[in-house]
């Protein structure tokens, strides 16, 4: 354990015997009653209230990455539950060890892209061209673009691209977008989608998200999303379905390991 | 693994190439941009979408749950931060998972005290008054009552009972909880403070939040805040001070274990 | 947050800039080589060295709960590994949020009924045989009897029982245990399996391990299993197959959810 | 959702109604009551039985992983036993989700390294120095060197080192890091330690745990040094002491965020 520079403090919240406050915000006279749980979120966060269109476009986000169906994410919520009931926070908990790199996390990849667009010294068209390339070269996947089954086009992206720049927004991280896509299209010689995670990538930047909490603003959404899926479990479980099906369909094969 | 009677089904959400559809509504045409955060997980979870009582409803709830400061909640989401940076997911999760029956569970037990005066054949009153009686001959806590801090008056109660009842509520759930703390403050002899997770406890029954997902309602709110103090501890990081106060201030004692 | 008493300590381990202790042991010269993974847990927990066969019987018990094939909780840890393979621990720890009450939970259940047995001044008999009659009448599981599987008899149970036997333990524990049984099959009018975590829960209960901490005990044991279904993952993979078995296998049905 | 290939099998345990098999053995058969722990994890992991040398490696491994005292996985583990009494097994996953890159996960580059050298066409100590300069020159910390407390040497790691080679192992993971070792300090023009996860890196590696897992070893040992810490939470309670000591000593700064 290192020893460090100076005692740190937390700016975000304190306590008296009659008020509570956040961000210097009185709790009960100034926040609740008279901020939604997405102006709030963003006030907590950023130390600031967001203008009505930056709530708009968090709330967007927020609306898109809620539910996806029998995701993994949702599987791991439900066998836990099954396993756990007394502990609904251990379901939710274990759904969101779910939202990892593999599938949101690809929003923090392409939030570094748009970054890297926007801060190149040899203008952005040229950048995102060679951040075409130099994943073409190393068949890296492009976190942001191509979707497995929505096909051409994910439907969502061109929603939320549209309604922030609807809202009114600076626009940088949009143009960058769009330019990563266009050039995109010309290196691959295909149309490769926008996808949702790609599109929320560019709408989290507009409204000052910084890249390393993007994770997080998913996974506040998506525990949402679990706790729904959660309820339907109560109500008609489908967990100990889950387990037959991967006991008979994922068969004992005794080959050796290696 | 027991045989279950019929294969379950999910009534949540489905996907087609072109479109996603959560209760049946088209996600990007219905959804999306039209609903906040709060009315989509309404939507998600009840199945039908909220009035506008129940969406003020359910955001001072979630407003009011987002942010207490370094609790044990924050803490660990902090120290595994700390650890594992490359998995903010992990973190949240790991605060989650102190969204038990020890703080925020209260508001269950409570709910279930709420339901049992309702339910009463005896009548509200006279129920209200045997529960006291038998918390107080037994010893145990009453869950919703009291605070260790907030003396007399836990501040975000009243505020939080008289926005549900200026929203416009059916009314019976917050009239069982007040019977309830009429009957407790007679009983005990002294005045005893409906906290917050009590005064949540009815404003989710009013908009008929079921019990047994009541904690994941919490959850959802306290990923936000979590998300909050990560982002601080990226910015301000406290996780090695709070790791060098407890090696120093928790020592060690070499005491027989028993 | 109230006031404790009196600050705490730790008895547990202690370091110095040359030397780690562990329960006043050095890390380095008395423990490292000299004790295997089981006396060192044993040790580490109860603040003194087990007996041979005490060890004999952690270990079989370990052993036992190690693996089970796709459980609930290895179908938390391969789905959570696929999504953020980043975080290995956190594959670790979602599938051991399902070592809770449903499952493995039962041990502690069987373990509060041995005591009972054990403590009930009218005799081991009675008290056994109320026990059963008890749990009939309310038609509710008894804990650490019966098995969905393996009929009639869990084939675990008689091996670990008679194991610890000739080990070698003060046998009181397994005598409540086997008492308990005959009296369940009597009441029962029907042979009711001794299962594998009733046959742990007299394990454990003989060599002194508190009841409040048994289901950790399997946790660790659950943990080393998970890491196989981890490594298998890594070569084999089967989340992606499981998720897509899931989606095909639980249909969308737009029913009302109420 | 991607298509695979082929389905997928699993190739470690099975059961029938009479027997349970890991990796083809019967289970009480063949392993309880003939394999340790430590045996038993190895075989569930690498499909084959440990020597004795492997078995006592891993035994010295896992031993040392187990305790530090009040680290950031304990102190998590602890407070989330206190807010969950209900669920030990979250307190445990709380605790590992803490065993992230940070800490133990060093372990896994320090494999890299080692790997690195003994893969290196122009000779292990041309490699080794040349790891040694890229790591000074970039400023980024070596994996498995250095210790903030332990100086100038870490007792763990020639203790883990010689009881490997006691043991009889093929040796060549030891000599990279030794080679490796020798060179940062010719580059580094002082001495810097290998730390235990050093030394337990290059131990791994000569018992054939590859490198991807190596944290989940880690996991298992550290799960096992959590339960003693949620026992003693449980008989002496830490855990409302560390949350006052935090509110204490990490003050509120209303300082702008940024």
């Amino acid at each position: 354990m290192t020893q460090s520079a100076k005692p740190p403090a937390t700016r975000i919240a304190r306590h008296t015997r009659d008020a509570i406050y956040v961000r210097e915000a009185n709790l009960v006279d100034e926040l609740i009653g008279k901020l939604s749980f997405t102006e709030m979120m963003y006030f907590q966060l950023m130390g600031k209230r967001p203008s009505a269109a930056q709530t708009r476009i968090l709330d967007a986000v927020l609306v898109t990455l809620m539910e996806h169906g029998l995701t993994p994410s949702v599987i791991a919520a439900r066998v836990v539950y099954d396993s756990s009931p007394e502990a609904v926070q251990a379901a939710v908990a274990a759904g969101l060890l779910a939202v990892g790199s593999t599938f949101v996390g690809t929003m923090e990849g392409c939030a570094r892209l748009i970054e890297e667009v926007l801060a190149a010294p040899e203008g952005e068209t040229a950048r995102a061209k060679s951040i075409a390339e130099r994943h073409r070269a190393a068949r890296t996947p492009l976190p942001g673009f191509g979707h497995p089954i929505h096909k051409p086009d994910d439907p969502r992206s061109p929603r939320l691209l549209s309604l922030a720049e609807q809202a009114g927004v600076p626009g940088q991280h949009i143009r960058a977008l769009r330019t990563l896509a266009a050039q995109i299209d010309a290196v691959y010689g295909r149309h490769i989608t926008i996808n949702a995670t790609g599109a929320i990538a560019a709408l989290l930047g507009e409204i000052d998200i910084p890249q390393p909490v993007m994770r997080g603003i998913a996974a506040v959404s998506r525990a949402a999303g679990l706790v729904g899926h959660i309820r339907e479990e109560q109500l008609d479980p489908a967990a100990r379905h889950i387990w037959e099906l991967v006991e008979e369909q994922v068969p004992y094969r005794p080959e050796p390991l290696e």
